[in-house]
């Protein structure tokens, strides 16, 4: 496994590969690894011939007030993991190379971005989809994996493809969860026994609608009342969203839609978790 | 030649290209060409295997009120020229094409684009590196042509391609100018011949206050107060800026700067248009 330090290395070797017939999967990643993670390299690794994973923590998808210092950096484990499943090439690149002085140009999404995630965090996809373009013309990857939990990020992500007419396709592999039901993510490293019990409401919540949703129980808009309330009343836990949208463009579903999604946000301590479950309804209903 | 309408047919082309080991020149145009396209068209063929001309009026680089529908269509002639200079591919897409329903995601550059003619055209550059970048990922160009009329669309285009990373060469090729010293613009053939003669009030104060800086009568900022003086008294003309500014940055001008570019817009009758002059100063002096 190579690990490349500079853009101009990453695209030689991917311009390369590309001359040769390769075929060539990216994993985008901040470096915290966890099974999700894993799970789209070796989906990656089953599929392309050339696997290239990034560790880079990007600092334009933060806002201001948010744990860019605290998110963790964990290099030498990330790496480890990374050769055990048999990547070829790490990029991982200081962050005067991915935004060097006078850097000015950035990729922004319109409604996409804006609502849920984009609400509490403004110039958050304009963070995710600016590094994921400059990861996309320097690794010029045939296939870029992510995960379903960041559900709303794959769309954008997704969007900003078809839109820019990108020469790859967007692989969005199903959110990989612990044994008690929560999502896999970096910062569930931050959570204490206590703030862990409590996180679990969020799964929860989100399986319960989704499974009244299905069984026809109730409207989604009487799921998202819900969940919501379900939500508000958990114990140790700050909503900042739940929401039941079309899966495909995250607007508001009518009563004849029947591919939703169920998202969640949520803060536990100063840790700020996000979820969701895919629904496909029955369409004999 | 061949005239392809569909991205992905074009992006298919391109990609076949490349992995053939071709080199792939493009030049963009809006169609109305002039000797200025041709000359772009030329140093393509000159430098790259395989050349592709694009004739796309872009909407989105023009404003609510400006000539988006009297900007002149003539694609049988455009087609002729460039078979003429032996293009290899036109790519001629529909405007549904490129912007098809739902579309959302533009590239935006920061302080580059919101100076000069940003400053007139506020969301002219976001149209303009937008459908560059539709345009670079669709050609796969390892050079794309542009003009010095358009100084700062250059700038501005190349400012894009460092900030993400694009694998290709922002080629920059001399103003062509008609023999009475107008810059060649699409926009001339609106002007009837007293709107010309008014015109080339435009490129005469250009070059008068290159010569005088060359010559080290002033200093930039002297020269950039009298030429807004001249362009601002001269007949038929309304000037909409005149400035003196750093070749590189396009920032304002300290006395130890020797790379220089003297930059006008104005508008004759109903038609605006641009051009400037770069000055190399002696670093003797």
């Amino acid at each position: 496994m190579r690990v490349l330090r500079s853009p101009a290395a990453v695209q030689r070797w991917a311009t390369h590969q590309r001359e040769s017939g390769h075929t060539i999967g990216l994993v985008p990643t901040m470096g915290a690894l966890h099974e999700g993670h894993l799970s789209l390299v070796r989906a990656a690794r089953h599929a392309c011939n050339q696997v290239v994973a990034t560790i880079f923590v990007n600092p334009t998808q933060f806002g201001p007030t948010e744990d860019f210092a605290r998110y963790p950096r964990t290099t030498r484990r990330a790496l480890a993991l990374l050769r055990h499943e048999e990547c070829d090439v790490v990029f991982m690149p200081a962050g005067d190379q991915m935004y060097p002085a006078g850097f000015q140009t950035y990729v922004v999404t319109g409604d996409l971005a804006t609502d849920l995630e984009g609400r509490d965090r403004p110039t958050h996809f304009r963070g995710v989809t600016t590094i994921c373009l400059k990861l996309f013309t320097i690794c010029k990857p045939h296939r870029a994996y992510f995960g379903q939990k960041d559900y709303q990020q794959a769309l954008v992500v997704r969007r900003m493809v078809a839109d820019l007419n990108l020469d790859l396709v967007v692989k969005i592999c199903p959110t990989v969860r612990e044994s008690d039901g929560l999502a896999a993510s970096s910062r569930n490293r931050h959570l204490g026994p206590a703030d862990r019990e409590r996180a679990l409401a969020i799964s929860r919540v989100l399986f319960e609608q989704a499974r009244a949703l299905r069984n026809g129980l109730y409207t989604a808009r009487a799921a998202e009342r819900r969940g919501r309330q379900a939500l508000s009343k958990a114990a140790g836990l700050r909503l900042d969203y739940f929401s039941v949208r079309q899966a495909h463009s995250l607007a508001r579903p009518g009563p004849s839609d029947r591919d939703l999604v169920l998202l969640a946000a949520a803060r536990v301590g100063r840790t700020r978790l996000i979820d969701n479950v895919r629904v496909r309804l029955n369409s004999g209903r």
